[in-house]
């Protein structure tokens, strides 16, 4: 049983096709560059370990870019598939499920309709997801049942002391201003895999997940449940990312917006593009160009990298106190996955609560490696869990359907 | 030897007369409503124990509010000194010293300047306090010497990791925009409170102090000087407080800004006057009256609460993290001295990592009584300790001037 998982982003449109009952990838792809005069499709096949890269010369949109990738898909050659009816269901990831979408919703008339609504919380993503999840119903039988798999929901249960912000309530029940979490399903992901790695039953563990990556997030799991996450309204909050701020003192904001004479739309670029690691460094956004500077001496570079470390450890003490102790700790995502770096000036400064890492055991987790990096004798078990969203989204597809 | 402790504020003259030998006040006051059609000046004097207040029926500055105080202070029947030949000299408390006074200053014509300077960081502050300093230079014997005590000099050493925000380096080279933290005075006092309630070498403890009153603020003390605090740019940043909002999701501020269609000013006001505990409650920025409509009932003051000690603890748990551990706690302010109920709350929290109050001590430590109030097998001190900025620039200003 396959399922397709698509993830459709501003100018792009990713996608992974997955057989269900090994939770093996068949296929994954990238259409990228939509609404530009040139657009590129790659795509990547397993079983006969197919590369395949088309250059579509022309300006399209997200509806003729899923042509392509259909086409891309059950390619006498390229393919892997003979045609669509080889698919079970869609599973289609939505950043922003608002306070409508506690679970992942079976898509119809009335969904599309909210997830239109929740534009206005992320106007990013939202409406690109629906641009998707158009193109799907229309260019697929509609016997295939499509699922909107939301990043939000994992934090529907946070509690209303970690989601009401500090301002005015009523700006809570006007807009729906509250935090929302992010990154949900990368964190839910993760922290199943060290319940089956450890076949620990969930309400066994205290879990503190820290997703890193471009966007960077950290997340204290109990009972299996989120209980508080950094990311707020949007994922412009939280902790330092590569080119975000994270929160901040909100003075701050409004000084430079007075300054420089800024607006909200030019104060949103600067605090989302321009800031964070890049913003300090100076150099990028891409934390490995800021190590290959910090180690050729770059002191600001080095900052930035002292102030992500210094935020990731001060967070992991704030959820340690939400959890009352915890027990694991993961590292996820692109930075995450392959810094040991980071997770060792990390976990230093964590050693007085009981945290020890194996060296060696820490510098070899990389590239895709699930493993366990903490010593036998440390309190707290530290894992190191490569992140599947498309595999979590195809799951709880499945799930949804009771296939 | 007396010294003369005044603080300027926007719209009022507050100021102690102390006696440094036995640390001693003799005089308490404060010159109100300046700039009003009518101020009201109030005093207490404590050798006689009079109680004296004086309503001017004119709109007087802030000079002509301190001509008010010196004919007080001299009063024959409700003063408590012949003259100002009697005070050896003036400790003035500053709020912003910015990045140019790591420590208290004699102030001459160049450290006016450098306040005035400084001006644009602290707005509300900074000028007023130079309008007290200029009463007191003109109406005052040029041979008693006259001091500044920063509020920010207590962070001077808070490494850079601590005082940059994640956004472009540049605005901290054209703007000095940077964390500097206040209540600085506050929080050394305490400290050295509990140094000598304690007996106890600087260096020997690892503090962190919790300044909870209409503005509040978090610091974090090791070898007897200030790693790093909660309070940001301006004292906005930070934990929750009476009608602030402290940091937050920044895209939360933009987003009610667009929504508002608020330009800076709306959102300084909405964020410092209208925020916080006010903000949620939507009752009032005085705790006293959120415990009392707490405890008819009302949810909302409950929930205000609740993100109060929910915020409070994570940045204890942050600070343990800096810290390495910590082994003393101190709670101080209006609301630090004087709700009971708040600090067991809080402290619940810490149970699991070694903190036990006695309920019994915690409940007396009320009205200005300086006192520990964990268990003695608490791993972590806590104390409650009246705060005393005055007392703390008064020694200051001593012992810069080598009294």
């Amino acid at each position: 049983m396959n399922i397709f998982v698509l993830n459709s982003g501003g100018s792009s449109l990713k996608y992974k096709l997955i057989e269900m009952n090994e939770k093996k990838v068949l296929a994954k792809g990238i259409c990228e560059k939509i609404g530009e005069p040139e657009s590129v499709l790659k795509q990547t096949t397993y079983l006969n370990n197919d590369e395949y890269s088309q250059t579509i010369c022309k300006k399209i949109d997200h509806k003729e870019a899923f042509k392509y990738i259909k086409s891309a898909l059950t390619d006498r050659n390229h393919g892997i598939i003979k045609s669509f009816d080889e698919v079970s269901a869609v599973g289609h990831r939505v950043v922003q499920g608002g306070e409508y979408f506690k679970k992942p919703a079976i898509i119809d008339d009335d969904v599309i309709t909210k997830i239109g609504m929740l534009s206005e919380l992320a106007p990013l993503h939202n409406p690109v997801h629906l641009s998707g999840i158009l193109a799907c119903r229309e260019l697929l039988d509609e016997k295939i049942p499509q699922v909107a798999v939301f990043d939000t929901s994992f934090y529907s249960d946070i509690p209303e002391k970690a989601y009401i912000f500090p301002i005015p309530y009523k700006y809570y029940e006007k807009y729906h201003v509250r935090k929302y979490g992010f990154h949900g399903t990368s964190h839910k992901y993760v922290s199943n895999r060290v319940y089956s790695a450890t076949k620990t039953r969930k309400n066994n563990l205290k879990i503190i997940s820290c997703h890193l990556g471009n966007g960077s997030s950290i997340t204290a799991i109990s009972n299996g449940k989120a209980v508080d996450t950094s990311m707020g309204l949007t994922p412009l909050g939280g902790i330092i990312m590569g080119t975000r701020s994270g929160s901040i003192d909100p003075s701050v904001v409004l000084h430079i917006a007075a300054k420089e004479n800024m607006g909200v739309k030019e104060m949103n670029k600067m605090l989302n593009k321009e800031s964070g690691l890049l913003g300090i460094s100076q150099i990028s956004g891409d934390d490995r160009e800021i190590i290959k500077a910090e180690n050729n001496g770059d002191k600001l570079a080095s900052l930035a990298h002292k102030i992500m470390v210094y935020q990731i450890s001060q967070y992991i003490g704030a959820y340690n106190v939400i959890l009352q102790g915890f027990d694991t700790l993961i590292f996820t995502g692109g930075i995450g996955e392959n810094q040991p770096v980071h997770r060792k000036n990390i976990c230093k400064k964590l050693e007085f609560l009981g945290v020890y890492i194996d060296d060696y055991l820490n510098e070899t987790a990389v590239s895709g490696k699930e493993m366990k990096i903490s010593k036998n004798d440390s309190k707290i078990d530290v894992w190191v869990i490569p992140t599947n969203e498309e595999m979590e989204i195809a799951e709880e597809t499945a799930d949804l359907l009771g296939f």
